[in-house]
């Protein structure tokens, strides 16, 4: 599952309680970089960091640290994301420009470097090529690690992610590291990756709050020797990512389920579906079981994007189960008893028909009372 | 309080649980009629008769049901919207294109006309003064009436509203009525209602979701003779709408507090407004009492505006005192418990200062428990 040359390691530095908090991906030979970064205007200085790492195209290492954002941290922020990388350089033999940051915790306090640099001596020191070291260490307000794989021909595709809240689509809405022992070039990368994510990590909301730390970052150092088409890599990472977005909506802060929305027709089928997905109404009656929907067409109709609703039809699938709830312009006749409980399956599927054309599918998960209880008493 | 020439009333037709569901507002002479309807593509057959009475711009009163949207309904649900006009006009002997209709409730379902026939014969035998019948006919899940009065001259203008969740702004987001005995056409009636809504109804958001069946209806009767210019005319009625929009927001489903947001500078300070209003992260941060200024400034990012983040002063108001979180690129030194005692106020005011320029606010309300309880346990 692991593609050769690579080797994770995380350690636990006490930046957060009881989990590894530093985490280290290494790959043994130079690798080819592609990545995505938050497109919110108040963001991490990582970011900044990362853009400059991703223009020149190659990276051997990522060292990332949880529980802190290092976000609107001023200059001193800015010394730090560089600190952490000359501090990996010098544990790794490497130089700093080999190095690639991320952060992602709470926004606007400090690192407290005398610990980063405990951790990420002792994370160098236990690489190897085990991932869960590294999976515990990006995590935050995460109840599950969130990996995935998929071939690559005869080479492979690895990937993980991290992502519970503030999850909203804009480029990269979450941490996400991609890698690969195919040999591909940085520009190719970056196509195949930006496509991907476009249908994945782009098509994902769990509250609509794009975050400031956000990245996707892939990694290919050739070392299978595999040199794929340009089709046969889109495909893999479109099957990593999606998986990925998936795994971070069912695991959304709060949630008791996975909803995939899916939209066909109208000149912008993903506007509506994002709409719909972000919509706390129809959130809070996915949580409640209720086949209410009349709050999904509503959403639909706010959405900005022109259509019939005397042509639409709705249906919800769930525990293998389709359910028409609207049709030609009127409500179907369906048992609101049975729908409900087929509603309480952990993954529903929403699909609305709004005409000819294509399709688009958001991701997303309920709203219940656990998205309150984390956020509201997730003091600074 | 109450403009000369109009009666109100209410009656329990049974279309919902132990309230009035069925309100009358009737002027005594042919008043001149202004209104604003919901923009959302999936509405109620009542918000396409209204245009038309808007478009009229005449009007001699307004039969209101709650319990029961009449949205998505079909041709039956169009004849009974143009029936309950028929039937008001009869018990009062107007003609039908005397009065307007409207309705609030659950989606999708006919309405029952027995009830309602029933409800519009009692209401139209208890006429008179007092507005509070009608105020109690209006609501949904709204905890409490919502009125409020101000002013023309020598005449009075006096507004009543519902409105508890579906609430976001994009024209009219609930039912408001307005009615003044100062006499005024309908064209500049029209006018100075838009523009106070647009600074009131229209920055107002509880829950992002934009309601199919919002809106606002204002009637001036000339009982008292008194010809207000149009500055004097929208003066009183913006005092009276962003009243109401602040009932409204602190009503708002599950709120325990109001909440404005007040944003200063770049090119579209109500669009960062309402970002922040409509954050989930921000709404629960202020449910929990905690003043989480990243949050804040993470929302005002992705709000699609430029800005530079460094000059960001961010400040909140509650309970008297003024704390400033944010200030020339950096935390300020706050006392948190301090300022999380002064946010337990049922008022706060968020404070973005993002350079020079015009001032926007938005009324939201905080995001906890109780909303998700009210929307996961309504049950169609």
């Amino acid at each position: 599952m692991i593609p050769e040359g690579f080797r994770f390691a995380g350690a636990r530095c006490g930046l957060k309680n009881k989990r590894n908090d530093v985490g280290l991906l290494v790959s043994d030979r130079p690798a080819a970089l592609a990545g995505l970064t938050t497109q919110n205007l108040v963001h991490a200085s990582c970011v900044d960091f990362m853009r400059g790492r991703i223009e020149a195209g190659s990276l051997r290492a990522m060292v990332v640290n949880s529980g802190n954002a290092n976000c609107m941290t001023g200059p001193q922020g800015e010394r730090d994301t560089a600190r952490m990388a000359e501090l990996t350089a010098e544990a790794l033999g490497l130089r700093p420009e080999d190095v690639g940051v991320a952060s992602t915790g709470v926004i606007g306090k400090l690192l407290d470097m005398a610990k980063v640099e405990r951790g990420i001596a002792d994370a160098a020191r236990s690489l190897g090529p085990d991932p869960r070291p590294f999976l515990e260490a990006i995590l935050t307000t995460d109840l599950v690690e969130k990996q995935a794989s998929a071939p690559v021909g005869p080479a492979r595709l690895y990937g993980v992610a991290k992502g519970s809240g503030m999850i909203a689509p804009n480029m990269a809405t979450m941490l996400a590291f991609l890698c690969t022992d195919a040999e591909v070039d940085a520009p190719t990368l970056q196509r195949a990756l930006h496509r991907a994510s476009d249908r994945s990590f782009n098509a994902l909301t769990v509250d609509s709050d794009t975050s400031t730390n956000d990245m996707v970052v892939a990694l290919a150092n050739g070392a299978s020797g595999h040199r794929p088409s340009e089709a046969e890599l889109e495909e893999a990472l479109e099957q990593v990512c999606v998986s990925l977005a998936r795994q971070i909506a069912r695991d959304g802060e709060g949630a008791t389920k996975l909803i995939e929305v899916v939209v066909t027709g109208t000149e912008d089928p993903k506007r509506i579906a994002r709409t719909i997905a972000d919509s706390p109404l129809v959130k809070t009656a996915m949580f409640g079981c209720d086949p209410n929907w009349g709050r999904i067409l509503a959403a639909a109709g706010r959405a900005g994007v022109p259509f019939d609703p005397r042509q639409a039809r709705l249906a919800v699938e769930a525990a293998g189960e389709e359910h028409v709830l609207f049709e030609e312009g009127s409500p179907a006749p369906f048992d609101p008893k049975r729908v409900s409980t087929a509603l309480k399956s952990d993954c529903v599927r929403i699909d609305l028909q709004l005409g000819e054309g294509t399709t688009a599918t958001v991701y997303t998960c309920d709203l219940g009372y656990g998205y309150v209880r984390i956020n509201a008493e997730y003091h600074t």
